[in-house]
């Protein structure tokens, strides 16, 4: 829904940065407030992101009325606090579609403005992104062009951070870090840095440090009024060098500033303005409040981080009304089949990097808190982590979005599968993830884990085989087992069926048919039941299988299928090269099979956001593109029913 | 070969740890030296990593008379520093087979003892793993049990070292980790981190501290001597919380010890034994030397990190001799072509993590060094610094070992790919890479990134090649880039010939045949040469081509190759899952072509280490194979020569 910026408003008449800063600065908190309650009038209406914009709203006014962007860069870390940043940089008037179906993205991107420096999605890219930029002035002579990177302090506890704080400390380059300290992720935000900044925030080592000498101090003091004034001084001096010098950043060999209140848009743009004048690595350290403005967010960030549409004066989160029982999501399955799990055998643990509302492992951190842990951005510690469990005989179930996975492929393949140990990873929002696009897509993973030696890859087609995926993998000896599942709902609303254990790598006949078999893996074999069914009513029966596994693959039914049918059609959500219709081709290959083959999946291009069903179809393999196939391959028709 | 301890040696009587533990402590002075020379003894007939395990000797020998092995657990990070550890713990009989063919591996395995707790092989994993260890231990109630990390500040850089410590600092385990600083990766350590450890070894924010307070202190002390008295006890307690409380790693929850020399054995039995008794997460920093107590390796610290065979008196590398002019290492190609591109392109940058002589950049830092940089261990940020150089407009080579890109997957994806920026992946040590074994093989290269979209995936076959495909790679507009190619010597003496570009996705015919088509990619098409040379001596004339891209395929080749031939081999020097012959299967796939294709490559298992051609051939595609392969197919004999 398109919506006008009230008549009279001073944001009505900025479109660009350079309108920006034609007013005065005392205009900008007025500013502000109009930004803050234009993001709330479109997202309470449209969707999307929503409290990491709300705390960035003064920051993003101040960063572009000092900086000359767009020749001055800037990076939004994770890219879902940049909507002011898209607001003030031409695109209010679009606003409004944002994150739909071939509308502006949720994240910063490049082919969408200039101001959009680095494209981002995931989180913590970019310090090392703004130092490449950096170094690349620093190369180029640009000696006046400043690179600001905005990094939250859960994206901080992300390795590649801290990498490029390394190197960052060692290049004299042109390089602004600003910390937007919120004590949140989406989540809490968990570690020791994060108790770290809460400490400087609060002066506590000063404090600690204070307490310690204060009786020396006072006994100069008590020597003489000069003694006194000479204590003043040296407690100014301590209290200088301890919450600078010897400061975690400054270890870095960066200049540290702050902390400073991130909402003061005026004391923003002083400092701001004075820090374009210092050369090197400087980090700003500001303290916001993630929601800022809206006290329901403020109040509970993690369900406002994202809260779909809402009325935005009773903060009433608007929920699509059914007649029926629904489905539940996939996450909220594995949340509970979990702890189901955990409650019968006790060498489950489970494991997610700062992901536990978004993959439901929060239920179990509450109910069994010892065995449940939210590591903090940190894929890649998550499965090293997980392998050190393993390697003393308990079954961690680490859950990692699929395309996060991509953080941490190296110790899944060297810590993990090359020793044989039995990490469960439940990978959420497999294949094509919606609205976040490109960068949260699951596209790659039936691919890049297929490959790896010892690996078991499977995918659920519904809840319940969710769960019986996972009762499977816990059991002893299982090795590194994959299970992914998309973003979203199931099937069935009658779910929480009993478990049972399935043989690794056997799948199932879904029914039975002629001439033609679907094979396909996951979620996506409902869009082939839909096409069958479809088909069926006009008389065409091509036979569906569903394969469960893409590692190992299903010999026996394989060689029923290929001695069976003439032709063969593979149906994923995922990508087309190396995935599961390559794994047929080259059982196919191997078996000296001969017959056609046609693959339907993600195909080899960056695919843009919209919804999951929109995209299926443009990808060629929703329930109408797989009929569509079926009947292309010159299917005969047969008026007969078959037998399933 | 084998090799006695001397005899009367105490280490003649040390199989395991228990023999060690009944020595005094003022014997183990004795031992290092005796382990130290022992090691010289071996490594310098027999070959492997030298350096490293001779600077952590005491270390060893400490750990080991103090902790509880196997029971309490060790992680060596990397573990090339573990020689001592597997002579001290069962395995000194068989030190002489280390990294050869079946033999023991040069890294822990925990197939190979009970005393490896976890098989290390890439760096900065030893922390996530012993936190595992650690949460395990505290889960089950073993309250006793110790859990100690031993890592270099080399790889103390990388980012999932620092992910471990933020979360290893609030959980309330029992961690000990050994901050090994010898200011060395396998080249000199980099970055900030390394400055900062400098300054607390050498005390300089101490220094400057005191210097800025001295003139205060000075005047408290000439007030008298009570005052004089205060200000020495001020004065100790501003040293104390400054080099204590205000430490980097006491920053992350870490209680901080040291830092103290790692080459007094006695020192550290006791301080390793204090430690024992302090729970929680604790960091010991200790400076070693690295080659310690043999000179020539402390000198030049980088030569001697894997020095090859040697004279342990005179200090003379062996190196084979050759008649004739040999072809250069692939490595030496990249760094000296790098470095000609350069001179005429100057968007061109090179980028490697830690890696500066292992693959030849050191060669442009040093011609170059505003445009070459070592961004210490840091696969993440040297993948996502480079997309930010690229954005600019500039080139970046970024060199990086395959096995090692595992590290950046997402980074290459996210950062990279999705903005199809020009970044060029130069992935040295692809496909077997020897005697590192499993974890250093570059198996999965081909499959991880040609199922990633505006990705160009190549492989030279001989120098030449490995310069026109870097010369390619380097014009404008050609976004991300895979240039992969193996360890070791090219098969080219006259290798300097005039650059040529490369039409992307252009194979090339290297010979033609009857019946049999050989597809071949990078530089195992070296062993197709071979065995075609074999087979046309018996009279089987087998065509051969090499791909030279796997993505984008060469349509038009692989269309005359499916339309001329029966039969195809698809021969490379990756794994089978999803690699080269995938993509040819898809292919055929895809334009319904229905003939035998057998693929050979890496099979799906770990492979252990051994010489490369040893390895080649157990996977069964050494010429020898390749030609039994061609054989098996029922190939026609044909006495007469095909034309080429």
């Amino acid at each position: 829904m398109s919506m006008q910026v009230p008549a009279g408003h001073l944001l009505e008449k900025i479109n660009y940065p350079s309108d920006l800063k034609q007013l005065k600065v005392e205009e900008l908190k007025q500013v502000c407030q109009e930004l803050r309650q234009y993001i709330i009038d479109v997202v309470s209406v449209n969707g999307g992101h929503f409290a990491a914009s709300l705390g960035v709203v003064e920051l993003t006014v101040a960063l572009q009325y000092v900086l000359n962007t767009p020749y001055d860069q800037l990076v939004w870390d994770v890219g879902h606090q940049a909507y002011g940043h898209k607001i003030l940089t031409g695109r209010r008037d679009i606003f409004h579609t944002n994150r739909v179906y071939k509308g502006m993205s949720g994240f910063p991107k490049r082919s969408e403005s200039e101001y959009d420096t680095f494209g981002v999605g995931h989180s913590s890219t970019s310090i090392s992104a703004a130092l490449g930029m950096a170094v690349a002035s620093h190369y180029k002579g640009e000696t006046d062009r400043q690179h600001v990177a905005v990094i939250g302090d859960g994206a901080m506890t992300a390795g590649m951070a801290f990498e490029a704080l390394n190197h960052a400390g060692i290049e004299n380059s042109n390089l602004l870090v600003i910390l937007n300290d919120n004590n949140m992720s989406i989540d809490p935000n968990v570690g020791a840095l994060k108790e770290y900044l809460t400490d400087i925030t609060t002066s506590k080592p000063y404090n600690r440090f204070r307490d310690d000498i204060a009786h020396v101090l006072a006994k100069i003091s008590a020597i003489g009024p000069d003694a006194f004034k000479i204590a003043q001084k040296l407690e100014k001096s301590i209290k200088g060098t301890l919450l600078k010098k010897s400061n975690f950043f400054e270890a870095l060999k960066f200049r540290y500033f702050g902390p400073i209140d991130g909402h003061d848009v005026e004391h923003l743009v002083k400092v701001l303005t004075d820090l374009r004048d210092i050369p090197g690595p400087k980090l700003l350290h500001c303290i916001t409040v993630k929601g800022k403005g809206y006290a329901l967010a403020e109040k509970d960030q993690t369900k406002w981080h994202a809260p779909g549409l809402f009325d935005k004066i009773t903060g009433e989160i608007k929920k699509t009304k059914h007649e029926k029982p629904q489905p539940p999501k996939y996450q909220d399955v594995f949340g509970h089949t979990i702890i189901e799990l955990a409650e019968q055998n006790p060498k489950i643990m489970g494991i997610t990097p700062a992901m536990p509302s978004g993959c439901s492992l929060n239920l179990m951190m509450k109910a069994m808190p010892n065995r449940a842990f939210d590591v903090g951005i940190a894929e890649q510690h998550a499965v090293t982590f997980s392998a050190g469990l393993a390697s003393q005989g308990l079954i961690p179930f680490c859950n990692i979005y699929s395309s996060f996975m991509q953080r941490a492929y190296d110790q899944v393949i060297h810590d993990v599968a090359i020793q044989n140990l039995n990490v469960v990873f439940c990978l959420d929002r497999a294949g094509i993830a919606g609205a976040d696009g490109p960068t949260h897509h699951g596209a790659y993973d039936l691919a890049f884990m297929r490959c790896i030696p010892n690996m078991t890859v499977s995918a659920p087609m519904n809840e319940e085989e969710l769960r019986n995926l996972m009762f499977t993998a816990q059991q002893d000896d299982m090795g590194p087992f994959v299970i992914r599942y998309p973003r979203g709902n199931g099937v069935m609303v009658d779910w929480q069926r009993p478990l049972k254990a399935i043989k690794v790598g056997k799948g199932r006949k879904v029914c039975d048919g002629e001439e033609v078999a679907i094979l396909s893996i996951g979620h996506i074999g409902n869009e082939v039941v839909k096409a069958t069914a479809e088909l069926n009513s006009a008389g065409y029966y091509p036979a569906h299988y569903d394969l469960r596994f893409v590692k190992p693959l299903d010999e026996a039914l394989l060689h029923e299928v290929f001695k069976k049918f003439s032709k063969v059609i593979t149906v994923e959500d995922g990508c087309l090269e190396g995935g599961m219709g390559s794994a047929v081709l080259e059982f196919m290959a191997d078996n000296n099979y001969q017959l056609q083959v046609v693959r339907l999946g993600i195909p080899d291009m960056v695919i843009e956001h919209g919804d999951q069903p929109e995209l299926w179809a443009d990808c060629g393999y929703d329930a109408k593109s797989i009929a569509a196939q079926v009947m292309a391959l010159g299917i005969k028709q047969n008026k007969h029913t078959i037998a399933s």
